[in-house]
């Protein structure tokens, strides 16, 4: 049985969707159970619209919410009785796996690294978002808060990355590129002239050498290493230009009646097109390297999103991800 | 009358549509001749198929190529030659006031600042690429060659971009942000943070504070100032959203019969709108703070581009922009 905590009181959609995505997830035929973490009464009046395992879905009373704008260190300390500091201390006290919050960016990262805790040897957890390609998805990793990475902690990003690319997301023998703004060997800032020769050289990862921002959507690496500063621009950046276009699209199809009607037409498979760009579809973010998972999920997450995220938990334990990881990061530092 | 050279063997449609651009905008009404560098013969072949005010087109034979590939260094010291070489050089001996290129990136930033060289004062000649919004267009400076840039730099980017964007662009008093990985002044890495109070204080722009990557698209600063690597990434991002996006969508409308009836319905409306995401509508990426003006052009330029940057130099040689940035770079020095 893996046992997952979701924020109820997180994120844009919430108490309706973690709700719902929980019921969903342990619909799923999957050995899981939910700890929904929120206020008692807004989750029972939630509860009470579906039909579920009872034993299957256990209430954690939080009274207090961490607001997105908060500052995340102040918020974790002060707010003891918050959703998020209540669901990350379930994962501290091994009562849960995992820790899934579609709730402030902020504190899940600083929360996920002061309560949680780090995989020893693990120097910077990473954010490690997935996002739809031309061929299916990558991961960009980091995307976190931690910026002004150093080069080992590159190397750290590209084997936690490979292992949860292959071994929760299916990929084999990923291939993992550095971010960069040119193909060739000499491009690049210092961080990746720096990190470069040591991913090359490092054996237990698939390194395809540089990938420029431009290649990403077209799916030419599995993984995606950076520094949290130029990742997190590359991953708004997406989201922007996918947000900006789907919406000059819309305009376009109800500017006259000939267009109205092509809409029709095109809709059943333009819908089916969009969809493949739509990043809530694949899954939340882990926050990878903690003794324990912690999962970021979009902020505008629907039930779909959180379900698939809680079943991401259970291929995370079931594979023995931190195990692996510990491994890995410790035989890198002999 | 400005002088404009023009690099007839860069970019992946030389050297047909740079000739085509040339001729283009000597017939606009503007008071422009155009030198072209290349090889005399292939200049010639292309001339004759238009008819055109012969005593406004020069040809300077130049008998090297650059490829993109080549580093740049070399290529500048090796290939006296070339199209790009000699270019420049027109520009150094003060017989150009601009030279326009399709051609190696790395070529044109290198060649830019040894052989045109930096205005006194210019810490760094950024490249300062425009990029089609939802309000209509915005500069991203620096996206060129000098990574790992200084608080000091970001500040001048800064100051060269608004008066870029005000006097050859024609944005009154444009807002300038900086790019960053949060809305609130704490956030960013090192750069950032250290170079924010330098921008709030400084009275020559209009600054409004950090701009996300997500927002860029959306057009809410007119100038985003960046280091260079964040500065590729976000662009490059953009670029390959773009063309990943419409190749979907040319796809789903060649699905079936229906879908192509669609297209054949929405054609006019839709090529509107996607003309609106193509940045080589607007002109190329002036690289600024040189001793003279050197324009890179998108590597697939049409005669558009080449002939919408070249009339871009008159605007940028009537308005004196190196006059006014040499007025505003040393007043901060004081």
């Amino acid at each position: 049985m893996v046992n997952v905590a979701v924020d109820v009181m997180g994120g844009d959609n919430a108490p309706v969707e973690p709700v719902k995505g929980a019921v969903k997830a342990i619909a799923s035929g999957n050995d899981i159970r939910v700890y929904l973490v929120g206020r008692k009464d807004v989750i029972e009046g939630e509860l009470n619209k579906y039909q579920y395992e009872k034993d299957r879905i256990k209430i954690v009373d939080a009274t207090e919410v961490i607001e997105t704008g908060e500052p995340p260190v102040m918020a974790i300390r002060k707010k003891k009785d918050s959703s998020i500091v209540k669901g990350l201390n379930l994962v501290k006290d091994g009562v849960c796996d995992a820790f899934v919050s579609a709730g402030s960016s902020g504190a899940i990262l600083v929360g996920g690294q002061v309560i949680v805790g780090r995989i020893k040897g693990v120097e910077r957890p990473p954010l490690a978002p997935v996002f739809p390609t031309d061929n299916g998805i990558s991961l960009l990793i980091d995307c976190g808060a931690n910026v002004d990475a150093r080069a080992s902690h590159l190397v750290q990003f590209a084997k936690m990355g490979s292992i949860y690319m292959e071994h929760v997301l299916g990929v084999r023998n990923p291939k993992v590129g550095i971010l960069n703004i040119g193909t060739e060997e000499e491009k690049g800032n210092m961080l990746v002239k720096e990190a470069y020769p040591l991913l090359k050289n490092c054996p237990d990862i698939n390194f395809i050498g540089s990938v420029e921002a431009r290649e990403i959507p077209k799916g030419s690496a599995d993984v995606v290493v950076c520094e949290a500063f130029a990742g997190n621009v590359a991953l708004k950046m997406y989201e922007g230009v996918g947000s900006t276009m789907i919406g000059a699209l819309k305009e376009t199809f109800t500017t006259s009646f000939l267009t109205k009607l092509a809409y029709l037409l095109v809709k059943p498979t333009l819908k089916k097109t969009l969809k493949r760009f739509d990043a809530t579809e694949y899954g939340g973010a882990p926050l990878l390297g903690l003794k324990g998972l912690v999962v970021k999920t979009h902020g505008n997450a629907t039930h779909k999103e959180i379900s698939t995220s809680i079943i991401q938990c259970v291929t995370f334990k079931e594979q023995e991800i931190n195990k692996k990881i510990n491994e890995t990061i410790n035989m890198l530092d002999n």
